[in-house]
């Protein structure tokens, strides 16, 4: 068994990894990292994992450091990846990094995003954007996977096969997030009497993952709005594109294109032409499960397209994405320890 | 007290109508009429109303005729108002109704959207559109107001104010809907462990009630697309709009735009423009009451526009604003028996 | 119009006090108070309210005790009402608390559960207990009432009527409560990722309010267990009783006790016998209003009993409960500003 | 690989079954049946397993008949169950029931419960009750394991440990299930607007599998109370068991009554002392896999217990229960296919 270090393992990204883990035939969980929980027991805070996990307590950042570890994963806040992922990278370990620290190539759009210099930009330009449904070979034995952001991920999914063929001309965003997208923090719009029920569009225009989706489907970020919904569901996010196509087109050059760029991915699905209520896929479908769906229907005017796409944030948007990132590094099977399936209706 | 008959007493919106008039200070229910639900006692239907009608039975069709009544409401299905239409229009009686019978003055679209030849053009053509934050004065005195599609009401007062003033070149609606829009009567995808944290989108580009949108816009169906999301909620609707503007605009005139339009009203309130949070409408904020929500946000281009209204379906999307027009055409004050405060947080 | 402050105005009773006055025919909301939110908008934290208080900011404790009130509502935390209640007492205004400083007759009882000598047992004494389901005749023209506990409240209502005729010899009671039992301030267990479809048993058998339920019922604590759960709603509390009679009866009798007690209240109701789907009552049929469901069924020995009930935590649990005791303290008709209907389904 | 066919495979507990199988290392779906559904592909009635089985349709029972299989799964309705059991029985194929067909004993229990007498009590006799957490022994290498109630389930995995070793005088039972468990077939009990956020009490005392709970518990029917609430969640049933022990005990006796129950088996954990809110179970903690929880309280009197239970009402209450004794009757590891984690937060 290859050894694993989790760090942000208290968090609720953190706690997924944790919980890919307990399941992974080839990979072993050795260290969980929480500077606030050290020392307690990892099941107090993932109840859930009492059975997987009955002994294991929090690691401080100093011990994990010194134990010895095949790859770690690193689930930390935005800006406090970098010197761990240094760290690491000076011991030769693997590294599957969560946050938004190496997610960019391009310095200027992450300083406009992220409100500072980039600290590290080597580690930057090195690092393999995260989403192995577009960078399956680079990430094959590469030693630095970035984190990707979960709306980003839902919108690439979406958007990515068609912007490649020079299809979309612009494209308004539109997406419905879960409300375990914003971790265990408590928060007034978190609280359950504010959050329970909401539809609360908290975003009208942009979001700091339209660096990414820009970046990933090589258009200019103003090619992009990103509506932003706090939807009512814990998992979940689900993006609806309401996209403005580069000339007319008729359905089966979309199915070609999407086709294309799906082929036979083990995670990614494309969405069936019919019964029409599954054309466009629910997040529900997908629920704990490392599973991306993308489905389209095309206005008759040939024009107007609407693109629908669904992750488990937790999953395909965090913590599945970085276990299939370091199963292509690590040389193991794509699929491994990932086999989960969905868990429908819940 | 004047008397009112509801007819569709035992269906989703019927109840509704119940339940405001059980709080009317000048209009009495007399008669709640059910085919299928005759003689049965109301409050085995509508168990919240038990306090308000312990002894009243649902009574048929034929018994409902007889009883004299000074306004009816028909929360019936489409097809089905429009011959108790007539029969109330031979006694004298004021009839707002609440199905789609009589919403639409273009007899084509009407073919169109419900697949018949309209059977009552006359009715068609008296009907005043039954939502008075735009046809206030026409419903004074009027003899027949319309029903308004939940959906339709909701984009309305999201859109009128622009539209009215040439500002919009299109828009692509986006509307999020309760379970209870679909009524009473249990159906698969109503299903509560499949409908229950859906966000399924049921539609992509058409809806019947686009027909009038696009009536009380002014602008043809080509310009707007309908993109329907069953929402995991029981009540409320909420449009976003994502439109493009005819011009460049500034926001001080969107913001004059808005205030010509709404004015003073006692159920419609524009959003504030700050704090960010509450600028973008959600349904839970008007739960249970009259009232509706609109809100905007320009992208900084001057030409993308994000508009948000919301609305419960139920009340301001058809029972609380086919009271609203009776009240109106009784010559009542218009806010009688609607000025129930919204329930939040529920 | 009587005028009337609310103090503790941006938390989750005071704004459904507010809710309630903003509809009161003769009181008006003319202060409230907020320590931490002074200055601010009232609608900034109860956005439900912005077009009935557009103009109304949060007043501080000082500002508020110079203002002339005929009544004060106090939605304070514990041990923070009673110098408030001393000083509006010299000041001659009725005073309706909602916290629990004056709800207990017993000094030993208030130690034991509020963990300290209660600092003001002339109050304690003078306060009238505030359900007026129970202390109708005592309330009026009362200067004082107390707060009710939420499931203190809904369990009297579900078991008094039986006690007071010696009927029950022990009752295990399991009560399920929404979130907004909780309060307005976040906390993990409030957190929506974790409060959401949660059922937390919470506390196996104790709970201050059984120091309430013991009072209100006349028997000692140790006849009662009070087993608390979470519950994935917002607002709503239920009470089961399974409870065992101090002697065999049949229904009829149970009956005679319960309409004996309940008789023509215009706020609690007794659930009927049938159909059986509506004879044990659930929060939902009184959501948003101020009413009172109380339910049973007997086991075929006559010995083992269910009682149910059901109240909106925050109306009849604590503010419509609260201007229910003003209304009667003031000489104004009780039913007065708390005629909203049930919103259902919702 | 072994092969399997699964009955009524597009119902929901059916779907269950699939979901495992298509996970399981040693067991494959064959033929999935579907009177109803035949020639449909799968995945339109179980779109979450779209992927797992791209091209597999609903095959008749006919057809079904004739293909070679090692086992059959039965998710049948009561009383459909035996017949096809007979049929499999004389092919030699092992047969795990989900229904009720076979779980009990006693035929006047069966007759009483299921008012019929029992076609086949050969059949009945045969049958080893389903719960491998009791009957372990007895499964392996057997032929005909009988389905067991999720309501029965819970409670026994509750109650049993303690029955056994004669510490129950009587118990109340209180269950609270989600809505999958009425099945996939609508009502207007199980319509959205009725269903979400209801606590509905829809039975005071007795259920049908009280009979389950007799008979494991080896106590007669007459010690317990059953009391239902449809609680608002999709998956889960959690038990509330308000307990009078038969004499005093003290904290320590009922942990090694439990310990020696429980012991080290593989989905069966008792919930720790502390921390307090962990003690008790919620369903939310088992989502999605085949494990169940039991904890307890025990009242400082000694006598009054309270002991809580939850499963996953589709998993460990029907299919995931089901695939474990087929695994013991197969000769299989008992976990195969059943390791999956459970889904939280969810």
């Amino acid at each position: 068994m290859l050894k694993a270090a989790v760090w942000g393992a208290s968090g609720m990204t953190g706690g997924e990894v944790l919980r890919i883990l307990a399941g992974h035939p080839e990979i072993e969980l050795t260290v969980a990292v929480s500077r606030g929980k050290a020392v307690q027991p990892v099941w107090t805070v993932h109840p859930h994992l009492r059975a997987d996990f009955p002994e294991m307590t929090f690691a401080t950042p100093t011990d994990a450091l010194t134990a010895p570890v095949d790859v770690a994963f690193l689930a930390l806040p935005h800006k406090a990846s970098w010197p761990v992922i240094s760290e690491y990278r000076k011991r030769g370990v693997k590294v599957a990094d969560l946050s938004a620290d190496v997610r960019l190539r391009n310095m200027a759009a992450y300083k406009k995003w992220y409100e500072q210099e980039h600290p590290a930009p080597d580690l930057m330009k090195e690092a393999v954007y995260g989403l192995p449904e577009l960078h399956r070979e680079e990430l094959r034995g590469a030693s630095l996977s970035s984190g990707v952001g979960c709306n980003a991920a839902c919108a690439i999914l979406g958007l990515a096969p068609l912007t490649k063929v020079g299809l979309v001309a612009e494209a308004r965003l539109e997406l419905r997030v879960g409300s375990s997208e914003a971790g265990a923090a408590p928060s007034r719009g978190g609280h359950h009497p504010y959050r329970d029920r909401t539809m609360r569009v908290y975003e009208p225009f942009r979001h700091r993952h339209l660096a990414e989706v820009a970046q990933e489907c090589g258009l200019p970020e103003s090619a992009f709005t990103m509506t932003m919904t706090a939807a009512p569901m814990v998992r979940g996010v689900q993006m609806l594109a309401q996209a403005r196509l580069s000339r007319k087109v008729n359905e089966p050059e979309l199915w070609k294109a999407y086709r294309a760029a799906v082929g036979d991915q083990p995670f990614w699905t494309l969405s069936p032409a019919r019964p029409p209520h599954l054309r466009l896929p629910d997040p529900r479908l997908v629920l704990g499960s490392n599973r991306a769906l993308t489905g389209f229907s095309l206005h008759e005017d040939g024009e107007r397209l609407l693109v629908v796409s669904a992750i488990d944030n937790l999953m395909k948007g965090a913590a599945g994405t970085a276990v299939q990132c370091a199963n292509l590094m690590l040389g193991l099977p794509e699929t491994s320890g990932l086999t989960m399936k969905p868990v429908y209706p819940a």
